[in-house]
């Protein structure tokens, strides 16, 4: 989706389909993850995005009404290459149709540019057409390597860039949003997450640039979006 | 190590042999986790903890000279087995002497308790005699349920039952580590880690029932003891 699609369904009302809605709490129990699930099927989400542990058991109550995404190497990045692929593999295997990966800021910081160009590739590779995200964690990066590493990661295979996995210092902010965007072509997508807990937040995140939007307040936002 | 041996270590100014050093930020270059090793290396450190990815190449620095510990399904937890399992294989394999493995929080609050015992019983089946500590996230659980996961921990074979992640709402407590010492024999160890700054608080740690100390600062701890 560009970014001009996405302000039309903005403008169209139809907030929903821009919203991953998500769960990613470690102690969420069954009966949590059952009645988000539930809830989120009330609404045309463009997801729900929930842990890895929960992925078979969330598609056998959606049943298909909804996609469902996952995270990879969550929320830390720093888990090796090949268990990263083990884990988009597993996912997509237990029947998730999105992967959100975290990139391994550490590698990136050291420039060994190789190393998270092929985990990228390798990720993809295995995620074939289903949709692969990465979390670049922005409030860990300077303005020159938000820029960088968004660029590397279209050039890898990603198809959207991901400001934040909501378990760092912050989670999106309009410049970040405006900076990745700034890097990538309208081929690929431009995720903000973490803190987005409001209409007014979405709204600013998809005119600096967003096409998707993580929270785990997607229905607030949309009752608040009908006001 | 029991108890009573912690404490003799720590009466004996051996305070180093008590402390898993630790670097487990995201964003640490191969610069700074040479650094954290080589210093690392001046001292007599039970381990150094370090990010999976790093494992290998931690291996080549220390050269068996201290043991590399590392994590696993962390810090979240939420991983599948599957996964959980393929990072403990493949830590060890890249030459990690000890795991610490978030238990799932999740599923042991949805009581799903076959679920974390056949978790943990398959990867100490993986570990070996590798120690395999259990990270329980102390801050979130009632005491009833740090007592009764560590319990199912060291009935399950885990090595230790330890505290925290570090990554979660706060660190190791005072009353946690007691609550867990008063659920498990001596036949397991008591790791405490989270927000443990000083020499001070290591020992009221230890007092209280530790037998093993995870912290960022260990180098400053050792010299703040021998004040």
């Amino acid at each position: 989706m560009t970014n001009k699609e996405a302000l039309t369904l903005l403008e169209n009302g139809l907030v929903s389909k821009l919203i991953d809605n998500t769960l990613l709490v470690c102690d969420s129990t069954e009966k949590d993850v059952s009645a988000f699930l539930e809830e989120s099927l009330k609404y045309e989400f463009a997801s729900v995005c929930i842990n890895p542990c929960w992925v078979s058991f969330a598609k056998s109550v959606v049943n298909s009404r909804i996609a469902v995404s996952t995270v990879v190497g969550f929320p830390n990045g720093a888990n090796t290459t090949f268990v990263k692929e083990k884990e988009a593999y597993l996912a997509l295997k237990d029947g998730a149709e999105e992967l959100d990966m975290v990139v391994n800021i550490g590698k990136f910081k050291s420039n060994d540019l190789k190393y998270i160009e092929n985990e990228i590739k390798l990720v993809k590779n295995i995620a074939g057409n289903n949709v692969l995200k990465i979390i670049i964690e922005t409030c860990l990066l300077s303005e020159d390597e938000i820029l960088r590493i968004s660029k590397i990661i279209e050039q890898s295979g990603g198809d959207y860039v991901k400001t934040s996995s909501g378990f760092s210092k912050y989670g999106a902010t309009i410049e970040g949003v405006k900076r990745i965007k700034s890097a990538v072509s309208e081929k690929i997508g431009v995720k903000a997450s973490g803190g987005i807990k409001n209409y007014s937040t979405l709204k600013d995140m998809v005119y600096a640039g967003a096409t998707r939007i993580g929270t785990s307040r997607g229905i607030d936002i949309i009752r608040e979006s009908n006001l």
